[in-house]
């Protein structure tokens, strides 16, 4: 049995212990396993034309004793990427499918006829890609052409629909609530207000969790567009409460002001702003001006994902390896590990295709009071979701 | 509405995020919270014939403002302590006890009536006791005798009968964890077998899990006693293995030694060894006899549960209280907080009474190779309990 | 004898437990301590015709129990501000200062016979100012004035002349370190270019000392302009030499690059790019140009000073104090506390305004390899300054 | 120029980024750097006999690419040990060596003329070893054999004599000053008293230090033996005195009781409390006795000096290691880098056994309060030493 791995997308904490355990288990078990580098791209990569030892950019066989430390570490020693085979810019081509590419129409190519024959010359009998959206919904078409695949998911945005829980998803938060309370100490000091931008394009999840457990004052998800003028006055209230005189508001990096154009209408430079700055930046400057009280503008971004997994996430990784290689065992392919109410389970590969999985805001969140409102937690699992 | 809430057992971290809870969910409602302290001595110590405000060592009104920054630290605000007004020893009794106490037969008191006095000279309508399974035992008692109780359970051994998840339990972990990652660099520096010893009397879940998680070469439960010699060898092979040239063992503190007697019998020092040494430094000094390899040996003790809480405590510990808050908006009384296959839920009050919680030796452990064996992770919860 | 103490300019960890240190100090020699609350505007605002215990904003009497737990957190327990009483704003006036002030002229106002008589007012004995040059250069005017005053040196950036060490900058390095290991995991994972931008707006010493410990492949410093084509050329190489293929660049806040104009020209929101993205965005996106290689963009920014002090400033910020004490104890009035040469000593306090420290560009730094070059520590002090 | 790095006794953080800078520097003079592995032991291994290829156990190449990764962990990369070629145990003699040793008299051989053997068949230039006492202490008999040897000291006890500074102390007082303050949540919780041991056998700086720097009540150094019932008068009246009803004291490992059989008179024990508990455990039973008051009692030992450095460590290591370069580069050999008075420079090679560091008791230590006594700072380096 030979069992090829790969990471695709943004890298969080976790990966490696979870390959890690995939190694280990499946070597108790007699197998082999192949490391593809890059995600999808190692297979894009593959030349079916050569022989794989001399493919090591793209391949390299994984042994217990080759990644026996990188579980210490986070990030994901295999490198990932966000090539999708199924769509294929010219420019991304491998120069020896370039010769038998169509012409130019300047659409994207279909590559996964290549990528079939890449994995029947690696000898891959079972693929266990591990990553969020984009790089599952390509193993679900693997899947559909007849390769046998089970996939783990991966996320710190928590935000892949079909489980309760994403790796990442914890370290994002433990790291965003110790940063959040770092800055209470120069936000503090001055007595400002202190606007923290949390990664989270889509879903406001990260943001939810974490100002919930770091008791911030307000909290801004993707789901839902803000009033800077209630926020400024829900803020300047704040910081009048707090005998320290200061005020926290954490803001999901996709979250929208209401009437955004209006704050931008400046000039010429508010496209600048939006792309350079972010909705931090622009949040607190527009509540600089509301409010006269100076900011405090930090955004945590790739802090949150940076360094080892907590505990937590080891957890899941582990768990999840563990849980694929029972899949591999009993011969149950096309599923997707996952946690559903709490306990682990597996899901049909699909169901990460099948919806899109946002903060509940009715259930979770107080669209007046830019607050979390979890006042119902009977049944909930154990992030809520 | 006045609620009293009371902290009673070995401290963790989360308790205060806990009490901040329940006292900013009880002020939004418009009730008052009064905090008993150091557990159930607080009510033991209160004296119905005085006026509360005189006896602020003991009771302490909570209010947002007071325990806004509380949930920073670990620990409790409110002091603990062990003691159990079922069973006071006569030198315990508070001087105004004293009197009326029956002649001195040896026996504990049962202070009880007394305690209820002091319940109803506070004007408690509902206690809401946080603790482990001694703490809880008597919140049955008073349970039983009328008094309107919700409970939260905690303990860092997560040992508390009735549900997956305890506070502190994760903080002990990740912790645990950390540390053992950090002593890799000592241990292998030296090529010695470092022997690190975890907090753990009853159950060696915090043992097992963190030997889990830090991929630990053999983990010693307090469930399953070890064979030295057999444990020497495998250290022996783990070291040989190890391209470093180290080997670690983590060792519950209630773990013990097949046939202790041997080892143990070099003299009268041997009870002296056991009691100051614990079972780490015994195995340890076992280990480097058996082995000839150097030793490097480490208690983690109070550190697994000094200072403060990780995320996952943090959310455990604000939904507990947010969901004891709704058990008391609905009149839900006799009920323990808890999470049971992986959801929030409540259970009878006296649950934590009827069982112990112990590792499931055989779902999760081999005893033959002292190394967690968690093959089967479908269905269980997250930390698999 | 009755001391007063006050922090003025950005807030740096290691301030609280110089402040407790001096209030200790004091309490044992039985003097009493005031802290004036933020900075200099204590004084600006205490109105000399009201009781002082009627002025609780600008004026808290400071004992040994209410500092007893303040050195644990970073910032500072008496809140800081930039004001300058020599140049105030007539819209920052004190209502009390307003009627007295004469016609507007829109000229900043100097008030500081006022503060002579608050001073007067409050019975202060000594004046204890921590800060930066612009903290420190108005406590050299109370200095002439005819004030006894010691002062204390504090910036995250190290750039107070006349003193090798300023209470911050390690915690800022330590940090950064920190964080910049840490960056590694997703910098690696997706072989891009990590661009760190490090707060130090006029000194590029955090940078240059930060850079050095965590041996990133390039910094840029404030006091050196980059040519951004050579620095992309050498981020390649460093790249293409990393069996990891990623390569880091620390950026000064304050570094710039030679003939931005171009990179700039892109447009009217050229001044917005710098104004909110900063350097470190600047430089991200024009080495995506240049290269091709993606970026993983990270401000440090607040997260350097925010939270608890490391060992080392705790170490100074404890001997400033006790050294200042001294001073006091044999009266000798007009000094700032320093570090030269590796020694604990003092200079004369208008010391700090005599010159500028900036990096020894020289000694210290390869303009061509944009590396720090620290080739002859012999006779250099711990941070080489 | 072929370079040969060791590093011998305990471990510390900072080793790694000290071998690392050796090499990165060597090799951009064109330098080869060869790593001795395990201490002396690396010379007492190698066969003269046979290549250096065959014997990689005992020596191996260090190039920047193997040592590119090295200084982000603590420990060393080369390992250590205590073995000194001057005093070999007949059974601890490399079998190449058996036939020629003279016959068994119980006494240690000298294998210095082989160790000259061994540096000869190496090739080997210039020797730099890396140590505390003992294995400096063997480097200056190689210098005095004719060896060019540049040597650079490390203790996380800080007590090489000769100079201020050695690799490894920061950490090691960053760590204790972190775990003090944690634990004040289970001491503070349960109004205990918490005893704190510290390794540091012949000289309590650390303690000294890390007492100092985290605000303990009380600090025991191994250099002033206590008076246990002055110290329990003491530890009460501090808690009396705490709001929060708790006290500390830290323990140096090396620390007596004075009339220390008086509470060691239980019986045949006592020698193995000695050896197993510790002075830690001990002071903490007889405290219990004496107050009545119950104890947390924990040893920080390796966890001093795990994982990896602090900036300050790192600092030093890589100064180090560049004036180490510097000196070979000038010719200047015999030679042991150092701090001095607060500035690097070099000292003789024998420095190191010319005498004893040990904490300046008069000067810093109060010997009836068991307080650091720092008030003088005028003219001392950074740590007073």
């Amino acid at each position: 049995m030979r069992l090829a791995v790969l990471t695709g997308g943004g890298d969080v904490p976790g990966l490696n212990p979870c390959i890690k355990t995939l190694v280990n288990r499946a070597e108790e078990n007699g197998w082999q396993v192949l490391g593809l580098r890059r995600g999808w791209a190692g297979l894009l990569n593959v030349d079916p034309a050569r022989p794989v030892t001399e493919q090591t950019a793209w391949v390299e066989p994984l042994t217990a004793r080759s990644v026996r430390t990188i579980d210490r570490s986070g990030g994901t020693y295999l490198h990932t990427s966000r090539t999708n085979p199924g769509k294929v810019k010219r420019s991304d081509l491998p120069r020896f499918l370039t010769a038998s590419a169509k012409a130019d129409d300047g659409k994207p190519i279909d590559c996964t006829l290549h990528v079939l024959k890449a994995i029947a010359h690696l000898g891959i009998d079972v693929l266990v890609p591990i990553g969020g959206d984009d790089t599952l919904s390509y193993a679900v078409r693997m899947h559909r052409e007849g390769v046998r695949v089970v996939t783990i998911p991966k996320t710190m945005d928590n935000d892949v629909f079909g489980t309760d829980y994403c790796i990442g998803f914890s370290t994002a938060v433990s790291r965003s609530v110790e940063f959040i309370h770092a800055l209470r100490t120069p936000t503090g000091s001055h007595e400002r207000i202190g606007v923290i931008e949390l990664f989270g394009r889509y879903s406001g999840e990260t943001a939810l969790i974490a100002g919930y457990l770091a008791a911030v004052d307000r909290t801004l998800i993707s789901e839902v567009p803000f009033d800077i003028e209630r926020l400024a006055a829900l803020l300047l209230k704040d910081r009048a409460d707090n005998p320290s005189n200061y005020a926290l508001v954490v803001v999901s990096e996709g979250a929208s002001m209401i009437g955004g154009e209006r704050i931008e209408s400046g000039g010429a430079d508010a496209y600048g702003h939006r792309k350079l700055g972010g909705i931090g930046q622009l949040t607190g400057e527009a509540l600089k001006k509301l409010t006269g009280v100076d900011i405090v503008s930090q955004s945590l971004a790739y802090l949150m994902r940076a360094g080892a997994p907590d505990a937590l996430d080891r957890m899941v990784a582990i768990s999840y390896a563990n849980l694929a290689i029972r899949q591999i065992e009993l011969g149950q392919m096309g599923r997707m590990m996952a946690l559903q109410n709490g306990v682990y389970t597996t899901v049909p590969i699909d169901t990460c295709t099948s919806g899109q999985k946002r903060v509940d805001v009715g259930e979770l969140y107080d669209s007046d009071a830019y607050q979390p409102r979890v006042r119902h937690p009977l049944g909930k699992p154990l992030f809520f979701y």
